[in-house]
């Protein structure tokens, strides 16, 4: 029954007009595609991916970090309360097949570190870059809009079990 | 969006064959009520409970204790991966607005002993009973059969915010 | 450097005086024996059994649900902040090689059931008595007294891997 | 009693042998100075860390992700298990008032980020280095050797609680 893939989207809690029309369009285009889109649940970048998949039928997660599920956004369908605040992140990037990263922060990066770890494809749109420390084969994998940070995301979706 | 009511079915990865057909049924009734299931998405009482649902055309969430998704029983629809091993017990619970425990061992008892310290009801079927230390108040509730644990668990559902 | 065995002591973060007066004998011969003390790090028993073991100059570890080390009791020498809530829970008892609880609510058995369902050894005083459906092999281990608890919890200590 | 600093050091669990050069003298001052160190437990720069600590009578405390206490490196004095896999991450930092970092790879970089996220200065010996994104005020503090990583670590470390 895991018919359908998963993609996290990730971001800031508060984020820029635009940075909120890339997250929008990317929860469209996710949902168009019947992909399920997990994600922090609470505002910004999270709220706009989500906005964007509500429009088109999809099915949204929010994985909150905190202990309501009233915080989620209001196009959380599925709430998942951990209460384990930011231990939360690495819930949301494992629970997906590829991660789609949008503007950002500490808390967007410390997720994009956690997914790398695990051997889970990132997609970037507009959000960190890493230093040259990084193993060049799998950094963060850039996109130039919405409709192309989705294909790769689906195109690298992992099937498989994640890393220890 | 937090239109749809979350209850939670824990019980044994294994289990007899009376506690699976209660199980069974117990997710049936609950997506006929349009109700969303979590459980910890593995076997026994957790797979019968997401075959019932699944019947019927419920949402099943499954909150995996490992690092794959496929290890997720086939009637989960939304996999939710932590790799935290037992502390995803918390999270089943803290996601629902109510439980449901169906016979069950230790992990079963760990996972009431969290909701009831959250104030999140737990309604019982051939499960543990609390010795007299248990406050009174906010013990488990028995019921006697599926439709009467699925009618206490929906009309005492937590709306609100769960404890700390 | 694993030369030292570590006991968790668990119990309400308030409590009655005489389960207090248990908790700092059973704190002190921990501390004598060259035991290290884990436990929630917060009030009541936590607090009793911390301060037992500080007079007899032993170590007390403190794992803390919140963000911030200065809810710790003032016994507490080494301060873990986990900011998961309740689910440091699992953390405390898995931490131990056996654990001892003393009187105590729902957040107590939440920790005796995660203790069991990991095999490690759980002393009782004065605390849970769990239902017949618990295994009879490995359940709580009920003691007359802090020192017997402490020799039974000694001569259980697991000195190897806990289950997955 | 929270009478002594707890700085966590961070970097691969295989490293350099640089890295473990510095790892270790790191160890040494942060002991010779009366500070508690705290780290994932494992090998690598952990273990040079705590290996370094060991030799001048520190504590070293190892926040392991597995379930299994052995495979704490031979130089922790106090393991904690938290079976939690990488989300012990987010729980090495928190437990720290400064955190030093050296050099390391993806586990390390969500290590950085979260503690950055949560208000707790990072000090860098030969580590990543972060993109623009960043904000200015709050990122790496690069220091040139260990001496003045650890001066700059005690010199900052937060006394209060970390950010939700």
């Amino acid at each position: 029954m895991l018919n359908k893939k998963v993609v996290a989207v990730i971001g800031g809690g508060q984020c820029s007009k635009e940075d909120a029309r890339v997250a929008e369009e990317v929860g469209r285009e996710l949902a168009k595609k019947g992909v399920i889109l997990v994600c922090g649940g609470l505002g910004g970048v999270m709220e706009a991916a989500c906005r964007g998949a509500s429009t088109e039928g999809g099915i949204t997660v929010g994985i909150l970090p905190g202990e309501n599920r009233q915080a989620a956004n209001p196009y959380v369908q599925i709430p998942i309360v951990t209460g384990m605040s930011y231990a939360r992140n690495v819930i949301v990037v494992k629970s997906a097949q590829a991660v789609i990263a949008i503007g950002g922060s500490y808390g967007t990066l410390s997720e994009i570190a956690h997914a790398l770890q695990s051997g889970i494809p990132v997609i970037g749109l507009n959000t960190w870059s890493l230093s040259q420390n990084a193993q060049q084969d799998k950094s963060i994998i850039p996109a130039q809009n919405p409709g192309e940070a989705v294909d790769k995301a689906l195109s690298l979706a992992k099937t498989n079990i994640t890393k220890p």
